[in-house]
C-alpha cells in the first residue's frame, strides 16, 4: 500500500477530471463534475468525495446519463430562469445558471433556476454556498429516489430529498445548511450494516412497515422521515414543488425510471434566490448586521452554526493540503488505468 | 350554564366582529379579524378559534395595535409585492395582498407577498388556502416571540415560527400543512401545566438550559425546535428571511419591544407563491395530475394527509353548524358586554 498523500484542490480535481474524460465525459461535464467532487473532499465530506466517483462512472457505463449535452439555458426575462441539462450531470448546468439566477433576483427581488432533466450529482451546499457568494440567499430542494416512507405509512414513495439553504455573511463564511428529510442518510444506514451496529430507533421500517433497528431490514423496507409528520410534510413538499410542479420525476418515478439506487437519479432541481438588499429597501436596519446578531446570539449560549466542521476541514486543506490515504490513491490510479464495470 | 348552541358560520364571524367593534377596531380591522378566528372555530382548531379573542382585546387595551390603519400596497412591479400593516393586524393586511400575489406569481412564475409592521394575528394555513383557492401554491413562514432555544444551546431565541405550505387540488380541499418549528406549541406545555401532566422527553429545558419534563420549569425555560439541529435550522432560516431580509422584528427583537408573550406580537410576514402552470410549462405531463398520483400513493399505504381533520371539521359544521358550548356562549356575550382588563 502507498503512503498517505496530500494535494491541493487544483491537484485533487485535475486528477478526478482526469478519469471522468478518460471514462468519456465532455471537457465540460469532467470540469464541472470533478470539482464538485474535489469540493467534497476538500470539506472533509467523505461521503461526497471521491468515494462518488464509481457511481458516476457506473452511471456513465450503463448509458443512463448523456456524457456531453451542453446545457441550455432558457429566459424569458420572468422570474423562473431554466436550464435543460438534457440529461448529463447537472454541476454545468448549476454553474450555468447560477449567475443568471443571481441577478434576476437582484433585479426582482426574488427568483427560481429549475435545472431540468438532469442526472442529479451533487450535494446542494456547494450550490448555495456559490449563490450566497454572488451575494444572494439561496434555498435549493430536490427530490432523489423513493426509499422513504411517508410518516404514518409503510413503504418507500419520498426521497430522502434534500433541503439546503445559504446567507451571505460578507466577510465570513456564509450561513449554510444542506440535510436530508429522512432522519439519516441511507449511507449512514450502510455504515451501521457494514459495522455490524443496530440503527437507532425510528430510523427506518422494515419491508412490512413494522419499525426495525435492523440495518438489512432497514435497507429493504423503508427509511423515516426526520421529525415525524412535519419532516414528511416537508419531504412531500419537495416532491411537489421540485417534481410535479416543474415537470420533472419525482423520487418514486426516478427509481421506476432506472430501477436501481446504484446509478445517479435522473430528476431536476429548484433552486430559489433572494436579494436581501432589495426584501430590506426601506426598511430599518441592514438585513446582513441583524443576521449577524441573531447568528452572535446562537453562539453566545454555545449553540454551533451548521456547516462549521466543513469550513474547518476546508481551512486545514487551505494550509496543508487535502490528504487522502495511500489506498485512496491507489484507488484513483485503478479509476484512471481501468474505470468501473457496468 | 346555558346550553350549547349551534352557530353558523356567518352568525359566529358577526357575534366575534361586534366584540372586536366594540373594542374599537375599525370595520376594516373587525370584519378581517373576525374571519380568521371563525375559520379557526369552524375548522376545529380551537386554539385559533374564540380562545383567541382575549389575546387580541388585551393587545387592543393596551395600545400595542393600531385599531384603524388602513394597510397600504406597495407594488413596483417587481416579484416582491408589499403590504404595509402600520401597526395594525395582519389579517387585512393579508387580505388586501394576497390578490395581487397571486396574479403576479402568474405573471412571473413565482412572487413574494411582504407583510411589514403587523400585529400578527392568524394561523398561517387560512392564508396559504386562500392563495391555493387563487391557483398558487404557497409558502408562508413568520417568526413568533423568541421561546425556543437553538438545537444545542440553553436559552430562549427563536420564536415557534410556524411553516405553512399550501398546493391547489382542484375540486378538493388543498394539500396545506401547518406546523410550529418548536417540537411542540407553547399551547401545548400549557395544557400540560393545567392537567398536571409531565411533558414528553425532549420538549423543552428549563432555565438553567437543562432538559426537563416539568411544565412549569419548561415554560420559565425554553421549548426546543422539532427534529433536533435540522428544525433549529429551518427555524433559523425563518428569522433570516421573515425578520431580518424584510426588515421586520425577528422573534427575540419582537419579545424585546413587548416584553410579554401575552400581547399578540408585532413583526412581518414572508409569503411566496409558485404558479404550477407556469413552472410546468412546455414540460411533460399536467402538475396537478401528477400531485394528485402522489396524494394517492401516500393515501394509499395508509398515511393521512395533512389537514383532514379541519377538513372533516369544516364539512360538519357546514352542515350541522359551529358547536359551541353554554360556557364559550356566555364568555363572548361576557366580552361583548364588558371586553376584557387591559
Amino acid at each position: 500500500m502507498n503512503d498517505a498523500t496530500t494535494l491541493s484542490f487544483e491537484a485533487l480535481a485535475k486528477r478526478i477530471e482526469a478519469i471522468l474524460r478518460r471514462a468519456g465525459l465532455s471537457d465540460l461535464h469532467a470540469g464541472a463534475v470533478s470539482r464538485v467532487i474535489a469540493v467534497g473532499e476538500r470539506d472533509g465530506a467523505k461521503s461526497h468525495g471521491i468515494y462518488r466517483i464509481e457511481g458516476c462512472l457506473r452511471t456513465v457505463a450503463t448509458a443512463k446519463v448523456s456524457k456531453d449535452a451542453v446545457p441550455a439555458l432558457h429566459d424569458d426575462g420572468s422570474a423562473v430562469i431554466r436550464v435543460a441539462a438534457g440529461g448529463a450531470f447537472s454541476p454545468a448546468a448549476f454553474e450555468l445558471g447560477a449567475p443568471v439566477l443571481a441577478a434576476r433576483a437582484k433585479d426582482l427581488g426574488l427568483a427560481a433556476l429549475v435545472i431540468h432533466d438532469c442526472a442529479h450529482f451533487s450535494a446542494l451546499w456547494p450550490e448555495v454556498e456559490a449563490l450566497t457568494e454572488l451575494g444572494v440567499a439561496a434555498l435549493a430542494l430536490c427530490p432523489s429516489y423513493a426509499t422513504v416512507a411517508p410518516a404514518g405509512g409503510t413503504r418507500p414513495l419520498l426521497g430522502t430529498n434534500p433541503l439546503a439553504f445559504g446567507w451571505p455573511r460578507p466577510g465570513l463564511d456564509p450561513y449554510v445548511f444542506d440535510f436530508a428529510t429522512s432522519v439519516a442518510a441511507r449511507g449512514e444506514i450502510e455504515l451501521h450494516r457494514r459495522a455490524g451496529r443496530l440503527l437507532p430507533e425510528g430510523w427506518a421500517v422494515d419491508a412490512d412497515g413494522t419499525a426495525t433497528t435492523d440495518p438489512d431490514a432497514a435497507l429493504a423496507g423503508a427509511m423515516l422521515p426526520f421529525g415525524g409528520h412535519k419532516g414528511s410534510a416537508i419531504s412531500t413538499m419537495i416532491e411537489l414543488l421540485a417534481g410535479a410542479m416543474i415537470g420533472d420525476l419525482t423520487s418514486a418515478e426516478a427509481l421506476d425510471a432506472l430501477g436501481t439506487t446504484t446509478l445517479i437519479p435522473r430528476h431536476g432541481e429548484l433552486i430559489l434566490a433572494f436579494s436581501p438588499e432589495r426584501f430590506a429597501a426601506g426598511r430599518p436596519g441592514d438585513p446582513f448586521a441583524r443576521a449577524e446578531a441573531l447568528f452572535e446570539a446562537i453562539l453566545g449560549q454555545g449553540a454551533r452554526l451548521p456547516s462549521q466542521r466543513r469550513y474547518e476541514a476546508r481551512r486545514q486543506a487551505a494550509t496543508g493540503g487535502i490528504a487522502l490515504t495511500g489506498e485512496e490513491i491507489a484507488h484513483l490510479d485503478k479509476l484512471l488505468e481501468r474505470g468501473v464495470d457496468a
